[in-house]
């Protein structure tokens, strides 16, 4: 059984729009920030250099994970102060790239879901090439794989 | 040949993240930005009640266009200050909804396309409900369908 | 000895900016979303309807709060990830208006302080007028008057 | 008599919220937009490194400008799509800091005044530390100081 991370988050009151219900952007970025807790709990981080691991998980945290792919469909909108839950996990594990698949729910409702791909890349000179994934990374995230 | 709208948007300060490129969710919301500027240049208004139109589309101020659906794809990083062109047009027209398809660039590059759907939706009771697009909005969005 | 609301923020990785520090904007929104939190805690809300209280707070759900000034001073920066905890209590409660105060800490150091005033605002064919402060709701918030 | 720069910015939809105005973080937001546009029409830039001055100001590319302070006042709500005109000069340039102060309108009404100090600096190591402001970018700032 693959594991599933859950994230809770609440709507806030610049989140919303003039149609009264949260920008659609934001049930997007809750996506993001569900992945970001994730790699936190596991000691990892997406930008920080303050990881708890070391070595090659050290050189990782000079990695960047840019995304290149997001799709995703919103069924019912949230409103101001709705509390959120995102169930994230691992729809595919490549070698440089990492798609996460994230459920939102308000209470029993699915009101979105969706799936964003980011790759691993190094950072020099400047300019992201994109990397294997640290092998310490990868078997973090194995037991996230649906 | 169908109308393609062009949209121009400076990456801002506060767009950018701490990996030193415009967030995603930025490209997304450009995105969203050109379709309300290419209703604006056709006499419409996505939310607010200044529309020119009489009649019909009067009563089609108080429509609003909730997304259902958002598929992008990110091919290189924009960074703070890149003035980045929107090309947008209509992939799909339906009854009820629009599906605009979107290309970002940064001089002669592509950096992102993506598709939004939006729904025609009416608002009573503080509920939504999906609803005819109304056919003046059609008309004047015709000559953008791919 | 007034009572101090804390509300606990962790900084999100879209709220860095280039320079790789959370935007000032977060920080200001920051206290905001205390203030929304104490609300919150006392039953009470910003903008919904789903006030637990009766009768006049009930038509308090009709007011919105909107924010005349704003004066922040900005200590140090705060990271991606970063645990910041907001400290608010109210600095000034007048008859129409709140005028809120926030510490903002990372651990023991004092990173950025603050004070934004809201105004009490029933709404009325679409525009806001302010309105003396629901006795429920000036009750609730005596407390924390420092 | 003092320059002052004019920047024109309309109210995105993203920027609204549920009380139907632009959050008032955005108009702070126009106020930094307006600041950076001002150093843009003179050839500097907050962040970026793509200067057009040579020498010292080319090492000015590795300064940043952290705001320590932010005083607003808001007059009066903006609505979806309002064209927002910004007015810019210089309160105060001292000698490692500038406050900015900025006039928000809309057509001949103004609808929220604020002022934002932003200090001059390096980064070495990963830390900010301040530092004064290169003589050729106060010699192009001299003329906005009111």
């Amino acid at each position: 059984m693959p594991s599933v991370f859950s994230y809770e988050r609440r709507v806030e009151f610049c989140e919303t729009d003039a149609a009264g219900i949260a920008h659609f952007s934001s049930l997007i970025i809750y996506m993001e920030q569900a992945e970001h807790a994730l790699l936190r709990s596991l000691g990892l981080s997406v930008a920080s250099s303050n990881t708890t691991l070391a070595n090659e998980a050290e050189s990782a945290s000079k990695i960047s994970w840019p995304r290149v792919k997001v799709e995703c469909e919103f069924l019912s909108p949230a409103m101001f102060e709705d509390m959120i839950t995102v169930k994230t996990s691992i729809a595919l594990l490549g070698s440089t790239s990492i798609t996460y698949q994230h459920q939102l729910s308000l209470g029993s409702s699915l009101i979105a879901h969706g799936k964003i791909t980011s790759v691993c890349c190094s950072k020099s000179n400047g300019s992201l090439s994109s990397t294997k994934i640290p092998s310490k990374v990868r078997d973090l995230l194995i037991p996230y794989v649906a």
